[in-house]
């Protein structure tokens, strides 16, 4: 059960959005600017990279819902997907995404510990300092996410048919006006 | 020195808010929001809350920021915010207070470790829902904030006037349009 009065029946972070629409104007709009808007790295990267930080961070729902957003906006698909949660050095991904999700594995568990060697490794495979830049900073706003999510204790359904549902939706229509 | 190309002499986020304006916009948002806007918690007990998890979280630029924030908000000043970031329980603070920042330390370590029995402490000292809620997402926001200015390696300056000089501008003119 949420620790606070959250509208019923509304899964994650969208009950907690619901309650607090003043705070989900600029958290969507993070989220869209993020994962969604013009970018040298694609929209299914960018969620696989929002993923496997949900996945490293055990938070159920964005995991399961980021997994689905990804899914669909991906060569291979849910496969992919699992792969690079399972394991991204073993995906079919490339190296330059290998190498940005390895520095968002670092971020998730302290900032501090990106070296110079992880980033010089990411600009070798090819990365720039904008997507770098980006990676850590949608590794830290799941960061984010997953503990305001998993904090209340808002409600994380179990059938894939939901998550499946709603990622058609924010892959069609984007997060702005999601709520 | 920073991992990106970040602009010469600009610390912490403020140079990472200045290298990508688009990611800036919805994050400084955020931060006036959750900080800043009518609330039934004060501006100076929502700084405290960001000091204090950006102290758990060792982030010298946002604890020394907030902090600097915090002082020039609360009664008794940078004396009561180095009781709060040292030991909440004895600090001259309400027992509200103490036991959002009891949570807000349990969603900076895992959302999942957070529990109905620290919620209902909460509500026995007279927390609402909302301060709750945002207790929760000041703590969550701020273990993002944190990884954004760690994970880029942006330069934290040393000096404590520097923090005390923005102290006043972000107390006077709030964070949207700060960078």
């Amino acid at each position: 059960m949420p620790h606070i009065d959250l509208p019923d029946g509304v899964p994650g972070i969208v009950s907690a959005m619901q309650f607090r629409p003043e705070t989900a104007i600029p958290l969507n709009a993070l989220a869209e600017t993020l994962l969604r808007d013009d970018n040298t790295l694609s929209r299914g990267e960018r969620e696989l990279i929002a993923a496997y930080v949900s996945n490293l961070n055990e938070c159920q729902f964005c995991q399961a819902s980021h997994s689905a957003f990804a899914a669909l906006q991906v060569d291979g698909g849910m496969e992919v997907v699992e792969q690079v949660k399972r394991d991204p050095d073993s995906a079919p991904i490339s190296d330059k995404l290998k190498a940005l999700l390895h520095i968002a594995a670092k971020v998730t568990n302290d900032g501090r510990s990106v070296t110079a060697e992880d980033v010089e490794a990411a600009r070798a495979a090819g990365a720039s300092d904008v997507e770098i830049h980006d990676a850590v900073l949608i590794a830290a706003a799941f960061c984010m996410f997953n503990r305001y999510v998993d904090g209340l204790a808002t409600w994380s359904p179990t059938d894939p048919e939901m998550y499946a549902m709603n990622a058609h939706r924010i892959v069609e229509n984007g997060y702005v006006g999601s709520v």
